[in-house]
């Protein structure tokens, strides 16, 4: 077992109508707030409305900005930015998934400052303060809400960067999985793909194996994730189902998943993000077609683990460990097929001649990532099997 | 799944070696500390020397107290709280296990005060405020090192009670594995047995099944203590079993395993703290004699998480979900006796003729916890099972 830090100081309130909690946990550290979303659906399915009532009990006043996109754009952060500052707010209340969350966190550490935000992505600066940042969560997918990452494209440079900081850990995230009751199949699949390969990241690249507990809880978050997702087809107002999602999908990638062995590659979102940059598909359906091209390319490298993992959580046999590990690729791919996913760049109509243009754009950010192996030679090679 | 507010803030520094970390990490909150131990033993095994020398090296002062004991008592921290107020010391540093964390944090937040601590343990006071403690971790079981719990017995009233608060989370825990090559197998057993049975209050007492994240984790850590403890048996220097039994331990009752099942219920500890508060036999012990008779207790009343248990970690099989829970319970049983732990209150020298006297005692506890289907007749009648 390698050695590791582990401090995550997020503040997780978790159940049933806990988003009119949300006025009281914000009073705890601000005033007045940006409220921050994406689409105008938080409107409909009243979410909208239990927040801003919180808030407003709790006697939070708060500025309304919509429209983050998925995939979230810089020049949006910019303008958001602007009006936090000219509106004088000492927090975000970010109100969505994944897309909502990053750009929060982009807000509350670039409204400290008076330079772009995007030399935070690209390494220029390291922030030094951040006004807090309050999550409502509304789909379970990116764990966001209780880690330390934003992830935001440059729409001029075609670049999708993260970067990270102990200062983005939200103050506080309210998991309500009865906010997920209206998310449809698409994104419950994207969400589910997005968390199973988020642990798969760090059991299939792990440089240290001698870890039976971090590798047993993440054969228990891809069972759960599976087991909750197939609940949720059938009845997308099963609360235990959407619950034990919700938590799967912070558990994945909130640290604890990644203790013990040793510096995270993650490989798969590495190369995702340039489709994802480039095509604006979704992140997880990004994954669905990168994620079994790379287990192919990797499973002849190291087939033990991929062996492992079809084993304990597909419940597989195969007295060859080539073929087993195979076998369990395939159940995977099965799997996210079923959920509706593509799972070739045909079927996310991206055509094959765009191979070479997509390992130009990844194998830079491999380069950033210090991914030495990943040249765009390699990544054309992975992306082939894709086709 | 249960609502829960989850929210741990104590950082972990994990590796081997990290005890040499201990001046840096404590230097961010403190100058002149308390140095708590217990036996001498961290003199033999150079972790004391480590120690001091890293708190030097980074200008930190100390103040030495050694002397904890196993199931540690009031009078030693009130004795302790009296020369951290002459010294001015401002945080505890904790070398040890489960003794002398919860002595240090018993400290931490009595210094604070000029009232008695124990009040705080018998729910007489609530803290306002707490020095910080540091933790360098020497034996894997309590879970101390990352949870808001103190337990201290009060050797006047014979009353083995604990204590909740937010304060006591440690500011810094360090794990380093090291430290726990020269544990000798009597205490390495107890720890596992501990851990266990830390996860199984929660699994075995769940009000809220509907939780299978939590259950596979807790299945993960259980079935991870038990091949780590046979490897540790085989050679008490294996790293990376003891690398994994001190994390597995650590997030055995670190707060995840209780997220989602309802309120927290304990029996097996209320029964526990009786028998180490009368005899002072050790805690893991006392849970190796308590637990396999809880569990034929309560198996009689749900069969269906022992037959799950039994079937998951265990690999067993059996048509009859009762006769299921039987053969999980024996298998946990045959275990703690294989581990060499005393499985019956003979085996650690406790007439039955005692019974009586030990019921009367946990029902006080039973009832301070809430635990209402606890009268003493009861726990006369699990206490007989351990005969």
């Amino acid at each position: 077992m390698q050695s590791f830090t582990f401090h995550n100081p997020t503040k997780i309130v978790f159940g049933a109508d806990k988003t009119d909690d949300t006025g009281k946990e914000v009073s705890k550290f601000a005033k007045k707030v940006m409220l921050l979303y994406g689409k105008e659906s938080i409107k409909k399915n009243g979410i909208h409305k239990k927040v801003t009532k919180s808030l407003t009990d709790a006697g939070i006043e708060f500025v309304e900005k919509g429209g983050v996109k998925p995939n979230p754009v810089i020049s949006f952060v910019r303008e958001s930015i602007q009006i936090f500052k000219k509106e004088k707010l000492d927090a975000v209340v970010a109100v969505g998934g994944g897309s909502v969350i990053d750009t929060a966190k982009a807000i509350a550490v670039g409204a400290k400052t008076d330079f772009d935000p995007w030399k935070f992505y690209i390494g220029e600066k390291i922030p030094e303060t951040a006004f807090p940042v309050a999550v409502v969560l509304t789909i379970a997918a990116t764990a966001s809400e209780m880690n330390p990452t934003s992830v935001i494209t440059n729409e001029e440079t075609l670049q999708k960067y993260s970067f990270v900081s102990p200062l983005l850990y939200p103050s506080v995230s309210i998991l309500d999985p009865k906010n997920t009751f209206t998310v449809p199949v698409k994104q419950t699949s994207n969400g589910a793909i997005d968390t199973i390969i988020h642990t798969l990241e760090t059991y299939l690249n792990a440089q240290d194996n001698e870890i039976m507990i971090i590798d047993s809880i993440i054969e228990a978050i891809v069972s759960t994730t599976i087991d909750s997702a197939e609940k949720i087809f059938k009845n997308p107002k099963d609360y235990n189902a959407r619950a034990n999602m919700m938590w799967s999908a912070t558990l994945a990638l909130n640290g604890l998943t990644s203790t013990g062995s040793g510096p995270k590659i993650f490989p798969m979102h590495m190369i995702e993000h340039s489709l994802s940059a480039i095509y604006d598909i979704s992140h997880g359906a990004g994954l669905a077609i990168v994620g079994p091209a790379w287990m192919k390319y990797k499973s002849a490298l190291t087939p033990d683990k991929f062996a492992k993992l079809g084993k304990n959580v597909f419940g597989l046999e195969d007295e060859n460990i080539n073929a087993l590990a195979q076998k369990t690729i395939k159940a995977i791919e099965t799997w996210f097929k079923k959920t509706g996913a593509p799972i070739r760049l045909s079927e996310a109509e991206i055509p094959e001649s765009d191979i070479p243009r997509i390992a130009e754009n990844a194998a830079k950010l491999a380069k950033k990532w210090g991914l030495k192996e990943y040249s765009s030679q390699v990544i054309e090679q992975i992306l082939k099997l894709a086709v």
